[in-house]
């Protein structure tokens, strides 16, 4: 298979003017798992397609990926994103907006080299897929302000906000490769359930993992009270008393080591963990069940053992 | 021809969640000229289009624009436009940062209606202009630093950030009704220049027009230092001694009534207006030239129109 760090790497940024694509390289550059565009080779290999044919889309999602984080990373006021300081702080939150911009006008650069018969749908799809990441996106936002959030409406939101954009990878690969409605179908499936066990096993982790292993410090989504699914099963499965002592530690502030092992404990006392992960693995499973309507090959086997180690993930 | 305000007005945003799609709605009910979706109708009515082709390009382009103007008030701080609060000031950054971005996205969704068969040289073409724009945009916050700037950057300058986008609402509409290579050359050779005649225009007006008619405060321009066609075009003209005086109201703060009286003296004693109005008015000579080799009918009189009243406006 292509190598998709090397295909990102031969994209050229030495372009005038420096302020405006530098800020792009800098973003492209900073590795992550490129786990979009490799969904999108794969789901191409599953049915022979032609790796320079599926290319060009696997780098627009890439790129859109990686907008995407620069702009929330404004957004959220981020500093730091894979170990390095973000646009916005290397530059300026102007330049962070404008370089932005430019990347994702620079996705469809890419998308625009997609077969010409294959245009029309391929182009309609990432435009569905960034409607729902951006519509994800304000969810997250407008639930920071809610004081309650139903579990569906958080499932919708994780959905939106990582699920459609490896389905769409997937299902774009197919299609290109000229895959059939059903195993089209069959893909985007998976996706979205292999990226909601993927969201569920990240809430997971962020209260659970090794500290060591997970790369970030434990507690921090308890400390800045963020609605995950954790919290929100907690406070379904809590009687008044126990709900009345989330809320407390929710108005809790600058006392972080102490609220991380009590609302822990509570999480403990309730059961939550198990009931995340046994959310977490329902979706590998229904992810896992999409396969095998897929041609049998290396390529399947490889979706198979990506969604096994999502879910067994400890970093 | 269809009306472009209804067309626009006809636009759904009442779609959850409402803080993405709200300031869209906001920002495309201002109003404004709907120059470029105008320019697109136009286009295409010279080669007898079906209005229906090329409507939703018409759409994209003018969605885009406004999506422009909202991440750029972000990036200006400004506070007021088309007389109404900016999307910043009314919501806040975060809100005009991704609802710009779902603003962007619209654009292409409105572009993936385009007829197959002329998709991909739309996509193709549109990416263009929009990547100009932002060269342009990060072009005009370079200046903003640079001391020096040649007069040859500065209209490169003002082509990426307004001419291109004119040009290419024209040769779009055409190219959707069908026009052949010479005639989508001469319309966009129109576009780029009445672009450049009406940034000039913008520029001279800025010191030179009437307060009743302008709409805003004149001497905004030599208030905040901004490298216009007049102020390089008298750095040009000047001698050493008039070269130092400009330099002393570059760097002068706080009495903004005199330094507008003492730079527009430097301008009158230097010629600045007339020479600006000549190179505004060859551009618009040019662009009217294009015109003679596209057919004779009611669209090519309001191209001819359009370019007259633009160099003339006094607002």
């Amino acid at each position: 298979m292509i190598d998709i760090n090397n295909a990102i790497e031969a994209l050229d940024w030495s372009k005038e003017p420096e302020g405006l694509y530098a800020p792009i390289a800098y973003t492209l550059a900073a590795g992550g798992k490129r786990l979009r565009p490799t969904l999108a080779l794969t789901a191409s290999a599953l049915f022979g397609g032609k790796e320079e044919e599926v290319l060009p889309a696997a780098l627009a999602l890439e790129i859109f990926h990686n907008f995407t984080l620069l702009h929330d990373d404004v957004m959220d006021r981020a500093e730091v994103r894979r170990g390095r300081p973000t646009v916005h702080v290397k530059w300026d939150d102007n330049t962070a907006i404008l370089s932005g911009d430019q990347m994702l006008i620079e996705a469809y650069k890419q998308l625009a080299q997609v077969p010409a018969d294959k245009l029309p749908t391929v182009l309609r799809w990432f435009n569905e897929m960034a409607t729902g990441i951006c519509e994800g996106q304000q969810l997250d936002v407008d639930f920071e302000h809610s004081a309650h959030v139903a579990i569906a409406d958080y499932m919708k939101m994780i959905e939106l906000k990582t699920s459609v954009l490896l389905a769409n990878a997937l299902r774009t690969g197919a299609y290109i490769a000229g895959a059939d409605e059903a195993a089209l179908k069959a893909l985007y499936e998976y996706g979205i359930h292999v990226g909601l066990a993927f969201q569920i096993q990240d809430d997971i982790l962020d209260v659970y993992g090794d500290p060591k292993t997970f790369g970030k410090a434990i507690g921090g989504d308890i400390c800045c009270n963020k609605k995950t699914l954790l919290l929100l099963t907690a406070f379904e499965r809590a009687d008044e008393a126990t709900k009345r002592e989330l809320d407390q530690w929710l108005q809790t502030t600058g006392r972080d080591a102490e609220k991380i092992v009590a609302v822990t404990a509570i999480y403990d006392r309730l059961g939550v963990r198990q009931a995340a992960e046994a959310i977490m693995e329902e979706h590998t499973a229904v992810a896992l069940r999409q396969l095998e309507q897929l041609p049998q090959n290396e390529a399947r086997e490889q979706l198979r053992e990506l969604a096994e180690r999502l879910a067994e993930r400890k970093s």
